[in-house]
């Protein structure tokens, strides 16, 4: 059934005449620079595995790139957030705030601890946590009991607050750090989609207790797999560090672990490869930068559609370039995403909200009609930075 | 202090007679076949992360290899481990038995789990568990309920038992099987060290309902960080892969998981390493089992020590090279480990007991007395397969 002005066809038009034919992914990676010189080295070298020049190399430059003070590159964003909650001191029962809008795996980070997550509204202007209705929240339902934050509802300490940049759009940072100060939540930042997105110019994932980087094959720059943990504290990154090579006391022959660790090193082999990438970013970054400056052309005026723009005093990544349907177009939401997809156009929608999926059900969260009516609006467009790449430049 | 017979000077000039001077690893990995073409295969085709052929083929290669059916390539060995034991049905609160004598990784899968380890006794004939002192213990501590062993004393279910292929030597598989049978236990492989390595024929970690591989660096063959499920069930190996996909439903572009799930999968980058490595690994096996008889020629007749042998019916993969120090030089083993050591000879002691470490002292444990008194006994030597491969063949 179409409506009459054919939404998902305009679009299909619209892309057609911009972008040609050809199939689009979502978003494809590309290797432009050192990545085979680098991975040859590894090879040459024989360090491909958990220590080698390119984890240092990689560790260093992420943190020299994001002003954090200490990067220790993991194996996924996943690892990163589990290994930042518990550097938090979430600890088993308690309870984590993340946003309703999220990956999977901000919820399983918290499991992963044996903490609770409990789902927080999103709001239209960043896609991230509603700093408004939080704090209503939180006064609500919460109570400083020996200057720990407690859930009134469930008796529970609430041990943190996990933002969540959504497609790589700085939600309203000082707003929420604010809140979890005066609410006495450690914060963390599930920065996967982030990198290369600044908030008043301060890189994201650097104004929490941690922030959590994805290298996943879908996101700015790759690793293939891999994460990062970003930090300014010395002794939380001493502690990232341990808890990542199975809590081993460093000896030259002895095995001695003194708490519960993980094997959570990102492969020296994947490091060279971020180290390739990481060169390349600020070239993906302007890449992405004119794919919004050519939505914006195209989507510009356009009946039924608006292009997410990148919230006030931030620079974003625009890592996945968005549509918002209009109120009334929502219900052609799925006949976009089967058309397009079906022409090899990739396009999806948002996540579904956390607190609908089965294994979540039962946890708490706030009131939610809001974020699921800007859930439903929500179309992710192709977001390559090669379809903007000056052909002449590539290998 | 030294000994009259000083048995560390003995073994450093026996082993520089063998090697020459030059420092000596304890195993490091080789890269002499379609490594670098593979890596750039990657490249090229821009399939680095979570799916791609060399996911694919390294999977196919290794349940042909293992005579498995099926294979799923995961992140690491503790990945394999942790979903084994889900797969198992390993539930929270259930005990788990596994071996006092192993890397810390297989306590650390248990408790992942929300399980309790619970340590067994191994002996000398195969460093793996004592079939003989379980079989008595079991008798001892645990009760049939409605087809359950329960342990009599914590009242607890004890869900599994994991054989750990100590250095790459098969476990005494068979009466183990049939221990784990008679008690009920879901039996699973802890193969990380014994790729190759075979029982009456059969590759380890093909008894069980799974088994892990590790791929980490150190291992006989190595995708730089990486492991692998192997199961003969087809519900089982689906399962798996569920569960290392975040347990998303497929679907072109909705979210929806049905359980909890880990971000387990092995990038293709690893994987393509991985498959390079398989190619090669006859004739690593084959370099490891001529250094093994260069190792017997040497200490053959040895006083004060004696070189590990493959246990009966078994063929080895010889992953550690191993000398069990006799009784009365167990005393020495300090002195072996820092002056080879400090002369560049890699060498190492057996890991710490488990159930001594800190994390673990609460979990139950049977009678260790004899293991600790093996575990005094061992020190690995320098083992890399390049140790004796033709020269000439070299790249």
């Amino acid at each position: 059934m179409k409506s009459k002005y054919d939404l998902p066809n305009q679009i299909i038009s619209a892309l057609k005449n911009t972008f040609g034919s050809d199939p689009l992914a979502l978003h494809e990676p590309s290797f432009e620079g050192n990545e085979l010189l680098y991975l040859k080295e590894c090879i040459d070298s024989t360090f491909v595995s958990s220590s080698g020049k390119f984890i240092d190399k990689f560790e260093l430059e992420l943190a020299n790139y994001t002003g954090a003070k200490y990067a220790i590159a993991v194996v996924n964003g996943t690892a990163a957030l589990q290994i930042s909650l518990l550097l938090a001191g979430v600890k088993a029962g308690e309870e984590v705030l993340i946003p309703a809008l999220t990956f999977v795996a901000t919820a399983n980070a918290v499991l992963y601890c044996n903490a609770i997550p409990h789902f927080l509204a999103i709001e239209e202007d960043t896609l991230g946590i509603d700093p408004d209705a939080l704090r209503i929240y939180l006064k609500k339902i919460s109570v400083l009991r020996s200057n720990e934050c407690v859930n009134k509802l469930t008796g529970r300490r609430i041990g943190a607050i996990v933002l969540m940049h959504t497609f790589g759009h700085p939600s309203k940072i000082e707003d929420l750090s604010s809140i979890a100060k005066n609410f006495n939540l450690t914060l963390i930042e599930d920065a996967a989609e982030s990198i290369g997105s600044r908030y008043n110019g301060q890189h994201t994932g650097t104004f929490g207790l941690c922030g959590a980087l994805s290298f996943n094959g879908n996101k700015t720059i790759t690793t293939g797999g891999g994460g990062a943990i970003l930090t300014n504290d010395l002794e939380v990154a001493k502690r990232a560090k341990h808890l990542i090579t199975t809590a081993k006391i460093p000896h030259r022959w002895e095995f001695r672990h003194d708490m519960i660790g993980y094997n959570y090193r990102m492969p020296n082999l994947n490091a060279a490869l971020g180290c390739a990438q990481l060169e390349q970013l600020d070239k993906k970054l302007e890449a992405k930068r004119n794919l919004y400056i050519k939505y914006n052309k195209i989507f510009d005026n356009f009946k039924g559609v608006r292009l997410f723009t990148e919230p006030k005093n931030c620079k974003s990544n625009y890592w996945l370039q968005t549509l918002l349907l209009e109120d009334e177009f929502v219900t052609e939401r799925d006949d976009i995403l089967e058309n397009l997809n079906s022409m090899g156009i990739m396009v999806r929608p948002a996540w579904n909200l956390l607190n609908e999926l089965e294994p979540f059900t039962m946890f708490p969260h706030m009131e939610l009609s809001k974020t699921k009516s800007i859930q439903a609006k929500i179309i992710n467009l192709p977001s390559s930075p090669s379809l903007t790449f000056d052909k002449s430049n590539h290998a």
